[in-house]
């Protein structure tokens, strides 16, 4: 049938467009004399256009502009790429309860921008604005034109990439940190809720419940952990409220910028930060791993399970948006959650089998499939590098980072062999 | 209405009888000269009860035999009693996919035993049976008289207590260690079978797709285990063989006992041990954890999801056992592992705030959720104890082993506001 054939046409194109460009992108580096192999450079450019913004190059700070600007160029263009494929291709997919933002449905934007091309233009135009004032006030923080650039671009893309091996520990100013929190979280929230709010609903942020809930969810973490930073490590409340705002926003967007080694703060804040790495940003933004959405058909999914058990003859109609929400999008969701927990697994096992140690080979794991960045440990945690690791490492770890941006199904899919049949 | 009492009451008959039974079984440790406060006697009991095995007992080779009797037989009463809520209660009260396990329904075993009275009354007969045929083997092949009968109370109730520190490490028989491997996974495996067999179906065993599952399972771990022990760790073969075969069947019983400190076989077989830890053996068995069933339902479901991705319009009815899953059965099972993941993350959060560090506090997370027994590195490893925890470790410990033991949902329905509403 037709519909049959557009799917799977769908499927192939998404997944093999990712599979070109990271193969283009990686030509720069390779030829580049920056002593990097094949799966340096592949893992590099995996990580730039997936906005992971794990490194394995040393020695940013003394990097030809040419290469550092390249790496901003990937994450800028991998971060719209993604919206535009959440917004354009995923809902109609089926992938992971994305269903629910088929244009069909009656959300309010669609009023606005009928059209998911005029949608994705648009949202573009908001990403391009939102690029311009992060790099100028990263200018008048203290960056120069070039930091401020490439910072911008890897931030909105919550990507990560720094011109300094040091990320934003690199930048002294306050102030700098308190944009980048800012703009990490920008990059973080539905993009439609910018192009509401510039047509006439200024409160649109407040009222998606996605943006709701990640700026709630985001407040309560970093009250938790300042307190804990305060009070078990003799650190001034406000720097403390900085530091942990700045790396918090920062993992939980999926972005991966450090202004200092968290990993130094003790079991329960590297736990936290461990778990936030699962977590990600809203669908519809530039971040990656499970995403609020989700969360939200989960904790819906399990109230109604508990209702159900405590009156099992009552109805309960499971609602998203005060709209019922399909079976179908919640078991799409579900398998989501599934399959991102046994590729979790499986990608620690095979890490650990190389030979790398538990911390490494999980962190590393949640890290390349959440598109995060930093990891936990001494070799991949917020003070190192990818760089170290051996090359099949760096081949899976890519391998990760494509699954965690397409969503694993739009990946997964093509490996079952009825998807192959007429 | 009638219904809804009943189920509230046997959420509350079933939540609070353990709960009795682990403050009257904690009173021979209190009163006992043995050092140990409330929390340590009641963590020994709970663990006990629950047939978890960690202990915080340390010198056990000279500890007066009554206690280590009174240990053998809290493991004895634990296995007997989740057979007989697995069979009696579960079912009815919709709990985690178990409703299939409904004597309405028809499953064969009801045909000789149409009533869950005479089910529970024969399950006992059979564990019995096979606890004095694991305590004769055990005698002849070398232990003492008491030693047999209080092992071979641990094994059946996949407990793990032990009459030394050094668990099965103190027998040097290799016998010995095969009949306990042996014993383990017949604790592990649905105690209906047993029946079956006995009543004229010989291969019930293989005819139950949860105990195949389980079998097959279990070989393919050891075999790719025991291939590492072996290539990477210069074992000899049947040596690697059988540290391997006991120490996985151990536990993916959940039953915990330890021949040897498998946490030295490095970083891969570390991580298999840790995944062993969230597996568990049938329903039906005395062991732990998520189980097989689940896993079953779990890979049904995402097996369904996948062929809907490809055939958006196709029909692919959800079996199991060779008859329609109802969603309300799947939906259970998967708020299961939901809330067993929850569970999991706010346990070890729990803990690290503590102060554990993050392989004590997650690897302790989930062998007292899963009702294992020994977690991972040097306090809680198979080569350490419980003992050194503080007392708020081991509270926090002793309530996962209860909700584990409860299949979570049981326990934290009583949270929920409208369970007590009229």
């Amino acid at each position: 049938g037709r519909i049959r054939f557009d799917i799977r046409q769908g499927f192939l194109l998404t997944s093999s467009s990712w599979f070109v460009m990271s193969g283009i992108g990686a030509l720069p580096f390779l030829f580049a004399p920056l002593g990097l192999d094949i799966a340096d450079s592949v893992f590099e450019t995996v990580s730039g256009l997936t906005t992971t913004g794990s490194t394995v190059i040393v020695g940013l700070d003394r990097m030809p502009r040419g290469i550092l600007l390249w790496r901003g160029m990937l994450q800028w263009v991998g971060g719209i790429g993604i919206i535009v494929m959440a917004i354009a291709m995923l809902p109609y997919l089926g992938v992971g309860g994305m269903q629910l933002f088929r244009t069909e449905s009656s959300d309010r934007s669609e009023k606005i921008f009928p059209r998911a091309g005029q949608i994705a233009f648009a949202t573009t135009a908001a990403y391009l604005i939102l690029n311009v004032a992060c790099a100028l006030l990263y200018y008048f923080s203290g960056m120069t034109g070039f930091e401020a650039i490439v910072h911008a671009m890897a931030t909105l893309a919550t990507g990560g990439f720094s011109t300094s091996d040091s990320s934003f520990g690199h930048f002294t100013n306050p102030a700098t940190h308190w944009i980048a929190t800012l703009f990490m979280l920008l990059g973080g929230l539905p993009f439609v809720v910018y192009i509401q709010m510039a047509f006439g609903r200024p409160l649109a942020i407040w009222q998606d419940s996605q943006a709701r809930h990640f700026i709630m969810g985001i407040a309560v973490v970093i009250v938790v952990l300042t307190a804990w930073l305060w009070l078990t490590r003799e650190v001034a409340f406000l720097d403390a409220l900085r530091l942990v705002a700045f790396n918090v926003v920062s993992v939980v967007t999926t972005t991966g910028f450090a202004s200092t080694d968290y990993s130094l703060w003790g079991n329960f804040a590297v736990i936290v930060f461990f778990v936030l790495t699962f977590v990600g940003g809203c669908t519809g933004s530039t971040s990656g791993a499970i995403k609020i959405l989700r969360f939200e058909l989960l904790f819906g999914f399990i109230w109604y399970q508990i209702q159900r058990l405590c009156r099992p003859r009552g109805v309960f109609p499971l609602r998203y948006r005060g709209r019922p929400v399909e079976f179908e999008v919640m078991r799409s969701a579900m398998t989501f959650f599934f399959l991102y927990m046994a590729t979790f697994m499986a990608l620690t096992l095979a890490l650990s089998a190389i030979g790398l140690d538990l911390i490494t080979a999980s962190s590393g794991a949640a890290t390349a499939l959440g598109n995060v960045g930093p990891g936990l440990g001494e070799i991949v945690g917020p003070a190192g590098t990818f760089a170290p690791l051996p090359d099949s490492a760096k081949w899976l770890l890519s391998l990760g980072m494509l699954l965690g941006r397409l969503e694993l199904m739009t990946l997964l899919v093509l490996l079952v062999p009825s998807f192959w049949k007429k």
